[in-house]
């Protein structure tokens, strides 16, 4: 049976200090415990942060480029780098890819990968992340973790079998 | 000089009897009276309303479309209908090509396409549609307007010149 | 009835004074006279001598760009920018949003459209552009063309109704 | 050091009896055997073979899929699904993901593929594959192998360190 693959998703531009960071390690280490392989877009940020976790775990990682081998090298925590050329477009593909994700913080891009998992019908666990809610809308039934651990299980559930 | 292209981003299974529609519509041909170009997904309900406004106004149409000619045909109203069988990856191309948008209501799809135009620089204007936070994130200063007039309004003077 | 949208692919970096230049040029003319919209790549040499020959005759021309407003702004004489960020991965739309399509000689990217329009069934006509044969395999049933004139009245032909 | 990982390109209609089905599975052995990461478009015929090959060396398969989870499922030998969602625009990524390529035999696609590899400089080795000239072009240096073990050791070679 291939391994479940899961997702994580948010902003490139966080700091080590930052304590998205420190939840995007936990997460990574969590998914690569589980016997799950990680998928993010092999950039920085939350992207490093949870692929570094994930390889002290001794998972696997992929990263799914925005660009080419020479504008866009992957974090050094990658072990799988997918070089796509299509900038945002490859978010698609990071949704697509994963049996479920999990959204830690974020910024524009990642509500983009947010919007897009839940139209494609793949799960997302939001972990301090943006909330949203449509104009009239019924209350969407969004997952919601309150703790890195929390995310991971509730991703790796939602993953299916 | 170019014809500035203003998208019109929102849901595809608005039937015409919803308010949507109609605003969509009106927005269509406020977008043609100012001389616009019209930029949609080339698919129903909202894309298909906001043409149908423009080709009255006698504007020019653009659709994005998501499939092939035979498996993705473009609504009636549109007259220049461009093929990227990408999928939800062509959300990426309408506001790439757009220079300004308006958001009508809008389910998921819609809320991807919102995220990417703020990520990207693309000033977009939201009528009816998401309102979404960011964890611990100060005030957006996202453009709303009120009515579909004031929508072409606020999202032409955004296009800039 | 929507207008017939044809192709014309060929090497970004043919200058003016090669037989290329006014063969697209000649071809861009001869799309435009005949009441078609004119499709590129949007960028240099063969594609702005195709758009300029459009032009000339009051046709429209569309750009697929490679980038982004920023970064791959169209030739002078395109009307409507459509811009993907998808670099070669544009080559794919240009293809599928096509009636028809001319190589006019071409390098690499020029001969991977040829081959995704001969996959896709977007009729090509060829004028002084690649040849190839597959290793044991019937004659190929390819377009070719000796003149401008001759390849504007083969792909409109092979365009259909 | 991350694996290196090699690209098969070919048909994926090719049936198990013909010669470009043994060689593509004596290929994906030899890549594994090699201690490379195989790629490719993850469906059948040539691609099913390599993976097949690959795996039976316990080497690791990746495929690139044109579509999503639910339409178009990877063949049993891939080990790491990743699904674009953008048909033939997948031939960009499997392009540009490979640190170089084997095309065997192959229709159209394949020589798109071969197209956008010699465009984009990864180097491609073909077998029994296309040829193709430009018009008044001088001769191209292309990669030309006449046995499975032959493609293998050239496109390892190509691969740089």
């Amino acid at each position: 049976m291939a391994k479940k693959i899961i997702g994580v998703f948010g902003g490139g531009n966080v700091s080590e200090t930052m304590s998205e960071y420190q939840a995007a390690f936990d997460i990574g280490r969590g998914i690569a415990k589980h016997g799950c392989i990680l998928l993010t877009g092999g950039l920085g940020g939350v992207m490093t942060a949870a692929s570094k976790g994930a390889r002290e775990e001794g998972g696997t990682t992929i990263g799914i480029l925005p660009g080419s081998r020479d504008t866009s090298p992957p974090n050094p925590y990658v072990d799988i780098a997918i070089y796509t050329g299509m900038g945002e477009a490859r978010n698609v593909i990071n949704v697509k890819s994963c049996n479920s994700a999990i959204a830690v913080g974020g910024e524009y891009g990642t509500l983009s990968e947010i919007a897009l998992a839940l139209k494609t019908g793949c799960p997302v666990v939001l972990l301090d992340s943006w909330s949203f809610t449509r104009h009239a809308a019924a209350e969407e039934s969004i997952l919601t973790a309150d703790t890195p651990d929390e995310a991971v299980t509730m991703a790796i559930a939602a993953a299916g079998n």
